[in-house]
């Protein structure tokens, strides 16, 4: 048998010539080559994209810094498949140093190594999105950034190097702090001028196409605006000529979105208070595995065992501390970078037997269901809506809450987004951001399909949504947001979220049903009130006949029987 | 309004705060947080995915080498839920100092910088698998390697530092070379020593499970063995308790694969020569970005414009190069890294309106049509087979070519995974490698749905599968297959993909259709036969007593009357 191949037109490797091959692939090239996974597998999806990252960037800026968020998003097409788009915030602004490395290199941020709820997490998108306009126009990513009324603004030009992911600054420079839309908001911004003193501008440009339709961005804002009451919105769309403008294609719901005015356009706030401000935790002993219990005994800052229990985890006393190291046969005063792997061990299994409080969930900040509810009304026009926010639960030590939102439109009531023969929509949101592609994928759909809805007297084809004039909304609030994927569309299949949603979908339904219930029984007493008054002069006229009463006599009685009627109406 | 919130029991942060908590997020970190993205979900997955991965590696080490593959993979259970993986190859070995990165770093490697075909494409996979096994148990990565017979061998162990994504080196020793399987292997491999002079053994503990079924290791390791019909493979399992052995939870077919039996099994090779190794190649100008080009133009060692685009890019040759410099109104003699933003976007597009050839196709390396049927039938007991390799095409500037198979049993032919009544097996292969989950997001499953089975004699409900007791195989070879995440498991939806895959796919329907038209016939034929066969004796017997025959006669009639009914059938 020839084991070896025949030598072959191509040179055959060694392991010291494959050695010569190995090369750091820098996570910026990974993604460059790889960037369907960050959402920019078409122009279409790229313009969504790049709006959804700065948008989360600013709202939790300006959040995270207590000011009320006033962001604008202006898309100019500056060529046939070119776009600029540039989002501005009133939050707290950028110092200078930080502003390459947050614009211009992935994997940097604030948000990944905390446990607190925010819309951004990995400190990938905003520098993904330049790198994209980067890639497709050879541009670069263009900041104006204040910290207040007393600083200087910055304008600074930025490129990702990808080779070293490493930010390189092309222009840098001093100037006047004028973002456009303070002056075009017609909501007469400038009024209180104060909040205005500081913010930032993100601008860049890139191969994109605007659509309208579920996909697109006038959704995506829309949807924003539900679930983020508190935010005053200014939006813009400057095409070279309108006529361009279609559904996307893979959006197959046949309904178009309204079409963008000329100009801006401005949703206000519905509620004058941003939500409070989630505290940063920490983990969870029960969610932490063996290898990360190493390392954070290797890294802790306290001197002893007992103290780093206490310390670097949460739901963890001094006596429950005391009590896990003696079930571990561990010295509580054991210099935390000296104990053995094999006694880690112990430690683990010991942490695992104990009994401990759950996380604590003040690092979560649901919408709650006055919100909610004030969102769909601003949004969706129906006739009933309801609210639910579940109580704190858990998936592998980390908290989450799941919120669920119902709106229902009488049968007519002239909205064409809701006919009574279509599916109901979905809305799907994660930390106050819409999700709207994948849904597929998605647990919250999953959930959604699962609950059943005929218990609540609605039509639904098996294992689908239920049918009928009404939007869905299911909102994930977490400090860790399991998405299946970097581009953040969809919530991995949790059995605990899973559960959590069903039971917050089930309630909405029971309200759903009671207030269809109560509808029935007032359209059928009302049915039955008009078909008796339809005889009332009939009964008075016989009266009369009978009892030969005088003319006025009938008028009494028609308007006394009327009275009945209506008394007995209230009792139906 | 009041714009500014409240003071909450949060401290509200500047911007200088907010800069104070901005850090880097190693590549690491941010994998092992988002491990799900890379197939480490559930202890299930875990395994498989580390058994893939080791051996995607041992096959492409091996074959880039040019060594025949015997790889062996020994899968030993240490715990209730602990497993150690171990992967041995006969391949060209790993020196010592790329070691440590090679298994403690992730995103390095030599395949993901260069156009060829390879299993392995982002220098993720076996770290990542070291990184969970770290994670779950705290244990290090083992290798023993050996470059060749005068070399010594290298024992290490490895960790990776997830906070700086840097490989940890805690043993590294000098060490005979003596792979447990050598001496195991049933095959008499020790009479070729030379072969078994060098190669490499990974070794992961790691908290896993050990399943059956259509998802299983089991199952991953018998298509590997379809698609690569040149490795010999050495399998073992050993459980602490045989009872513990069910099917995934997320495996809804029902149908167990075959047990693992006690001790070293092994499927022998089917053919006795190594893929062609493929050629390395350059991008294809039309498979370029505005982006790249500046990049490469800027990293170019061409002296100037017209032989960077000649030496860089495949299919331009030095007319080409001219052409499209004047083209785009450029100085051929033009210094690559002197060209202006604005030239080079003059560039593109004169690149965009050339004419090129195709790009180069040596750097694939199809399967084979008779490596499929070769591998079909080794792995699969039926009784038709065939294969199509379509013609090399190209998405987005990369080489790729479609292959499948298709296996039909008989009904009836006692072969239980192939039922008449059930939907075909689909196997999906990319470079070689087989895909196990994710069929549903797959663009080979929407393709092979989307062909009309009904039209070759199979019965197909509306957008599925056919139903027959058949195997379809369609293998996806390319310099870069666009995987719709990290854990490599479904292919994206690229139209040229997809049509590359329908047309396959109804070549093998219409050999097929043939096949079971034939067949159909022959079946009709032995049916007739039979039923005249019946008659012939009460024939013979008719005429004797008409012609009043001898029995001579009688007998001599009932033979001349099968002659003439075999050579009818003949015909039929």
């Amino acid at each position: 048998m020839i084991r070896r191949m025949r030598k072959q037109k191509n040179s055959v490797e060694t392991a010291e010539t494959l050695a010569r091959g190995q090369r750091e692939i820098s996570v910026s090239e990974f993604f460059l080559k790889n960037r369907h996974l960050l959402g920019f597998d078409n122009p279409r999806k790229a313009l969504l994209t790049t709006v959804k990252e700065a948008v989360d960037n600013a709202l939790d800026a300006c959040e995270e810094a207590g000011i009320l968020p006033e962001v604008s998003v202006d898309i100019a097409q500056t060529g046939e498949s070119r776009f600029r788009v540039s989002v501005t915030d009133n939050g707290p602004g950028i110092v200078k140093s930080q502003i390459p490395r947050i614009f211009a290199k992935l994997l940097y941020g604030s948000k990944f190594h905390r446990l607190r709820m925010s819309r951004g997490q990995q400190g990938i998108g905003i520098s993904a999105a330049g790198m994209y306009g980067q890639l497709t126009t050879g541009g670069a990513t263009q900041i104006l950034s204040r910290t207040g009324a007393k600083a200087r603004a910055h304008s600074m030009s930025v490129h990702v190097d990808t080779r070293r992911n490493q930010p390189e600054v092309l222009k840098d420079e001093e100037c006047d702090w004028l973002p456009q839309f303070f002056a075009a908001a017609p909501d007469g911004a400038a009024a209180e001028p104060a909040t205005y003193s500081h913010g930032t501008c993100v601008s860049i440009e890139m191969e994109a196409a605007y659509v309208r339709g579920r996909l697109s961005v006038d959704e995506y804002l829309r949807q924003c605006a539900v679930v983020n009451p508190h935010l005053q919105l200014h939006y813009r769309v400057s095409l070279l000529s309108r006529e361009t403008v279609k559904a996307a294609e893979d959006d197959d719901t046949g309904i178009p979105a309204p079409a963008p005015e000329e100009g801006w356009t401005t949703r206000h706030r519905a509620v004058n208070a941003a939500p409070d401000l989630p505290r940063e935790i920490k983990p969870h002993p029960h969610g932490v595995e063996l290898g990360m219990l190493m390392q954070m005994l290797k890294d802790t800052k306290a001197r002893n065992l007992r103290s780093a229990l206490h310390q670097d985890f949460s739901r963890v006393s001094n006596a429950v501390a005391l009590q896990i190291c003696s079930d571990a046969g561990l010295e509580p005063n054991a210099r935390p970078s000296r104990i053995a792997t094999g006694e880690i061990e112990a430690l683990y299994n010991a942490i695992s037997r104990a009994k401990l409080m759950r996380p604590p969930t003040d690092c979560l900040s649901p919408i709650g269901e006055e919100a909610i509810e004030a969102g769909l009304r601003k949004e969706i026009g129906a006739d009933f809506y309801t609210a639910v926010t579940r109580a704190p639960a858990v998936y592998r030590g980390n908290p989450f809450q799941i919120e669920a939102g119902l709106a229902y439109a009488r049968q007519g009531s002239g909205n064409k987004e809701m006919a009574a023969d279509d599916s109901a929509r979905l809305m799907r949101f994660a930390n106050r951001v819409p999700l709207l592609s994948m849904a597929g994928a998605c647990s919250i759909t999953k959930a959604a399909s699962g609950v059943n809805w005929k218990a609540y007297g609605l039509p639904q084809p098996r294992g689908s949504l239920p049918v009928g004039p009404m939007v869905i909304l299911v909102h994930m609030a977490s400090v860790w947001v399991p998405f299946t994927s970097e581009s953040k569309e969809a919530v991995a299949h949790y059995p605990e979220i899973m559960r959590e949603i069903t039971f917050a979908l089930q309630e909405c339904g029971r309200r759903l049903s009671a207030y269809l219930g109560k509808r029935r029984r007032q359209d059928e007493a009302e049915r039955k009130r008009n078909y008796m008054e339809l005889y009332i002069p009939h009964l008075a006229l016989g009266l009369k006949e009978v009892l030969d009463l005088p003319d006025r006599e009938e008028e009494k009685i028609v308007s006394q029987l009327r009275t009945i009627l209506d008394r007995t109406h209230l009792q139906i």
